[in-house]
């Protein structure tokens, strides 16, 4: 595994921004989130995925040079137009308008439709509670998921992240699409041969599988909960597209570089005039606490938060360098 | 089974909630919300939960004479104490009061600690969508579900419920618990020696089985998707606990005649000063009929959306009656 230190890997994303043709401020957003995504071992959505955004780039699905523009303002509420900008500077400028909204009146929302996808929804999540905010935020997908009943795709995996506010940055914050298990993820079992350790869709009898190769070839991944999970994708879907003005998941194009225009939902609670910082705190150490102590299934696997791990991750990446794709670091870095 | 009309039902309802202590508006608004649970097919939340009811008003846990009032206010969001007042009661007053707040702000959001089992989750959604209004909401439960990782009850199955509104009141609302089946559901499979339809938890051997029995001896439901529905628990636990300044699931008794004192979140978005209805609607409808022509996996049943069987049963119920337990309704009628 070859590992960089982290100032390096965001030197050369911002390198490459610019030479993409991001505005100075816009390419060192991007670059940042892009590096802290894989600095936070979110390997999937950070450097390894940076190929697909160059390729966005270039196909013309992703505009480097527009921002986020207001659409429609309703007291705390604001609807917003992300003109195919780089999603993830979008989603970042519409949860730092969220997080101004909250301060101001205690709550806020912003609906963003036309946007591209935000790369690590979980990134929207620290950067509220980093603010001292309670925060929801998610997006819609293309469709890649069969709704409950259903044989071919119809929903989205539509990531949720649900962030909680702790002290000394001890932040709970949870990040889960509505699949229980990625494409990436069947990808990389099966490519080990090796059984999924939950069911993670059908094979092509309709019977439930661990075997990631029968679900890749029926297309019928498991949305979390069987039912459940099939119903919060579509209650989301249709919240972020009514409210932002975008499009559905059902109007998304399947091809996945051409997955661009998504509709995404962002929210925040600023607590600082309801409760003191003591009693805040108190409340999510006890919770937290009692989760720590619950008896493991496993003796030597205690029970985490989410989010718990990702602190662990971080503070070893620093230490030890981000682990990044050797061919995609060689061919980026060289440029 | 016996059917009785919905006008009855509530009566009967009404005159029993006076006969308990309730006042008139508050008998009225309370029995109504339980003959509308049992009415939409919700059975175990309507008529068949009020022996309980009566036992937790008998005990002290259910104060009928409380109301809940506001302790705190900032903005468009404010944090109320529900008093140990009856629920359903509390919960709708909250959601009214929420509305209110999202009407004149474009969002609001009411924290509500000390508050009493909310009986049917759903109808603070199907509230606010009669209105309107988008909504979510949720409620801590006492600990009932192992966290992911832990072999005994440490969170909740905090029923979370999100609401979208359509026109002609087809609209779109999810309730769902974070466990994968409810001990009811368990039970009555039990009962029928049936296995599950998919599995709901683990047997005493740690493996992942559908004999709902072996689950409750056990104790170990499964959540929505294993880690990811007890992360998600863990996290609507830590935001109604800390924006309320109520109690968490591990601080509610064990005991379910004695579960009070939970803690709830109420939120709604008021989408009519962004988007005009024809709008908003065009959106709704072009997801729901792309779902509608989703292929089947079984031709014999059409994919549906959350809430579409509620209207079905609604409407049924209101023609043929209301199917009532015999054994409650013989001796609250009675009585």
């Amino acid at each position: 595994m070859l590992r960089v230190p982290f100032a390096d890997l965001y030197a050369v994303l911002e390198k490459t921004m610019s030479r993409l043709g991001l505005a100075p401020e816009a390419a060192q957003l991007s670059a940042r989130l892009f590096a802290e995504t894989t600095r936070d071992g979110v390997y999937s959505h950070g450097l390894n995925r940076f190929p697909r955004f160059e390729a966005m780039v270039a196909n013309g699905s992703i505009d480097v040079n527009a921002r986020p523009t207001c659409a429609a303002t309703f007291g705390s509420v604001e609807r917003w137009n992300g003109n195919r900008g780089v999603g993830n500077v979008n989603a970042y400028l519409a949860m730092q308008h969220t997080i101004e909204l909250a301060r101001k009146n205690g709550i806020g929302a912003v609906a963003l439709a036309n946007t591209n996808h935000w790369m690590r929804g979980g990134a929207f999540g620290w950067q509220a509670v980093e603010e001292g905010m309670f925060a929801m935020c998610w997006s819609n997908t293309l469709a890649n998921l069969p709704a409950w009943g259903a044989s071919v795709p119809t929903v989205g995996n539509n990531p949720l992240v649900i962030a909680v506010p702790r002290a000394q940055g001890h932040h709970v914050v949870i990040d889960m699409a509505m699949s229980q298990f990625s494409y990436g993820a069947l990808a990389s079992y099966a490519k080990r041969g090796q059984p999924l350790p939950v069911p993670g869709g059908f094979d092509a009898e309709g019977h439930l599988t661990t075997d990631a190769a029968a679900i890749e070839a029926s297309q019928r991944a498991l949305p979390i909960g069987y039912w459940k999970g099939s119903g919060l994708s579509l209650v989301l879907d249709m919240i972020a597209a009514m409210l932002s003005g975008g499009l559905a998941t059902h109007q998304l194009p399947l091809e996945p570089t051409l997955e661009a225009g998504q509709s995404q939902i962002f929210l925040a609670i600023d607590p600082a005039n309801l409760a003191s910082a003591a009693e805040l705190n108190h409340i999510a150490d006890g919770i937290v606490e009692h989760l720590h102590h619950a008896k493991p299934a496993n003796p030597n696997e205690p029970v985490r938060y989410p989010g718990e791990q990702t602190l662990h991750l971080r503070k070893e990446n620093l230490r030890l360098g981000v682990p990044v794709d050797p061919e995609i670091w060689g061919r980026i870095s060289a440029s």
